[in-house]
């Protein structure tokens, strides 16, 4: 007889590494004016946060939300669907659909929610999800629930176009899909391969959802994400995004064609039966979206910063892999030497994410580090010769 | 060749009922005070909102969310795994377990994610989901995502205990199962029948997971929920709930032994994976359960409140759904008098949730009102008026 949490009883690996002195989780922030942090009672320079363009801590974004919730109050208690739908709510989904150029946009309370939301709502049964093997968890997410609902699964090597293809062969033509495909891997901070997938799409009778919740405010014309950055903005048949990174809040949105959201508006569980966006988040990407319009130069600093301590950690003989968004992973290679690595930045006041197995492929454990604009010359040097030192320290450089 | 979105192209339903003038849903409020509303510049009283305490518009709850948007800024960017938490939350958690008396909390970025946290992490290959049929959409979510990764669902009639035995008899007795229930079910908000459903968890070996969303601040001691009510706190494995109705605010909430909840820390992908809850929002929930604790009769208020209007529609001649809930139901029968009675009602200054087919069962078509406790007796008597108004036009009473 088996009892249900057994699989709890019997999960120690935190524990031990609690025991160790190296548990990377969970650590209480206690203040947060962007690059710098507090924790433990420690100024530490945050190199592992997804706030973009650093407007969690920028004065007119605060100052929006506090207004929003002097005047709204501090939640809506109910759906978009039903009593949860604010005036705030719309002129965010008009705003950004002018933003990206499309019909209409649709906002979910979570981005991790959006994945779902639209993926297991538009692949019914018989209908197929192709999805790249690096997507995000909530695309996971997404896909899972659709297979649970009757749909049908396929995957593909990540960012593999060729296999895409192949995988695509296999599928009735006259089956109604949708290829899912991350704009900018959350992981290795890549980009998709975007004009190869558009091509495929339309040669295999395929829909085509874009997720850039690492992509806008960072690449495109004036941060506007992946289509944009391919001038395939009439390409991409849905885009979803997040507000918790550039956009310095909380809740995702979908944008496309005013058939498709109005679709999902009256048959997408997650948005229908899921408490709306407060006042205070929808008001805050509403500010935050205002700044971006406004001071385009955000992410031309943003790229510069990452790129600075890409170049400079390179040179410095890490194992550090190219491109050109927020992220940079820093590749480590070993689960324990990951944790020890931490650690080491940590106390010496760094803090960055550690992604162990199975998390990434054996070999692939990195210090995945990831930039704000409001990084400063400063926090970057500091960053960087934090890394030398303790790289040095554990034989990585 | 079928093209993914034909099925948005066919579904013309919501525009049909718009063409009616009879559209119900997507209405933006322009002010919030609780139990007024402001929706196209008039002030309409709000009959179906799950702010349940009113706390929304609460200046202690108000000014909490203000501090922490001055303190913490407008989001954390990140998950409680990685650079999300704030000592903010670990507070939440530390205060919630004590209000409940469990071992450990754990906060989700919403109510509706909650679910599938814990039920599609918990629920593996091999093991049961046991769900009941009008569970609330976000447990079928988790119901579904975990069939997608191939645990085992089945479901038993609502509420009823006889056919929930007949179909634990059908399992395995050695496998690991989790009963899933609604502490009081969201539609017709009755109450689960704890006692004998915490009786069969024991014989058959189950784990019992309680959604309290509609309970939380409505039942039980203090407001602590449907373990509380019936005495049996030591019986029910996990309680989840909401921020997004009695606290205020937006998130969700799981509450057990601390093993369980350490193995959902670190194996539950709508948590490691979905960007925390805001500063605002924590610190709103913080606040609202502060007054919770402080001022018990507010629970009594709104349960009088809701019984007020129960008693009088029903003697007015109403089809009401018994109970003892903040939840009044009032059945119409009908999807286009439905409609016609939302529309009256809505004219005459009342808002309601209109409930249709698909949504609800043939003949179970309802305006599902709900209360707050800072309805006051002219509210009340306004909404019990309008409804004899409309009922009588209508031919419903």
């Amino acid at each position: 007889m088996v009892d249900l949490f057994k699989k709890c009883y019997d999960f120690t690996r935190a524990d031990e590494v609690k025991a160790m002195g190296v548990y990377p989780y969970f650590r209480p922030i206690e203040e947060n004016e962007g690059p710098v942090v507090q924790i433990e009672g420690r100024k530490i320079v945050m190199a592992g946060s997804n706030n973009y363009l650093g407007l969690t801590a920028h004065p007119k974004v605060k100052e929006a939300a506090i207004k929003a919730v002097e005047k709204y109050g501090t939640g809506c208690s109910g759906s978009r669907y039903l009593t949860g739908t604010l005036d705030l709510h719309v002129e965010l989904e008009e705003r950004l659909a002018k933003f990206f150029g499309t019909e209409a946009v649709l906002l979910y309370s979570t981005g991790y929610q959006t994945a779902q939301g639209v993926i297991a709502t538009l692949v019914q049964r018989g209908e197929y999800v192709v999805s790249d093997k690096d997507n995000h968890a909530c695309i996971v997410a997404g896909q899972i629930m659709a297979r649970g609902a009757t749909a049908e699964l396929v995957r593909y090597k990540h960012n593999d176009m060729n296999d895409l293809e192949r995988v695509l062969k296999k599928i009735p033509v006259e089956a109604g899909k949708l290829i899912v495909s991350d704009g900018v891997f959350s992981t290795g901070g890549e980009i998709v391969d975007l004009p190869t997938l558009v091509d495929l799409a339309k040669k295999y009778n395929a829909r085509l959802l874009i997720d850039d919740a690492h992509a806008v405010g960072v690449i495109g014309k004036g941060g506007r994400g992946t289509a944009s950055e391919f001038d395939l903005e009439e390409e991409v048949d849905l885009t979803m995004g997040t507000f918790s990174k550039t956009f310095a809040s909380l809740g995702g949105f979908v944008a496309g064609k005013e058939r498709v959201i109005n679709y999902l508006k009256h048959n997408s569980p997650a948005l229908i039966f899921s408490a709306s966006p407060t006042p205070a988040s929808v008001a805050a990407a509403l500010a935050a979206l205002d700044i971006l319009e406004a001071e385009p130069w955000r992410v031309q600093k943003l790229i510069d910063n990452a790129n600075k301590v890409r170049t400079e950690l390179k040179e410095a003989g890490f194992n550090v892999l190219d491109g050109r968004t927020a992220i940079v992973p820093v590749i480590v290679g070993d689960d324990a030497l990951a944790f020890q690595m931490w650690r080491r930045l940590f106390d010496e006041g760094v803090f960055v994410n550690v992604f162990i197995s199975p998390g990434v492929p054996q070999g692939r454990q990195m210090m995945r580090t990831s930039y704000m604009s409001t990084h400063e010359e400063e926090h970057l040097d500091y960053i960087i010769n934090t890394f030398k030192k303790v790289g040095k320290e554990l034989g990585l450089i």
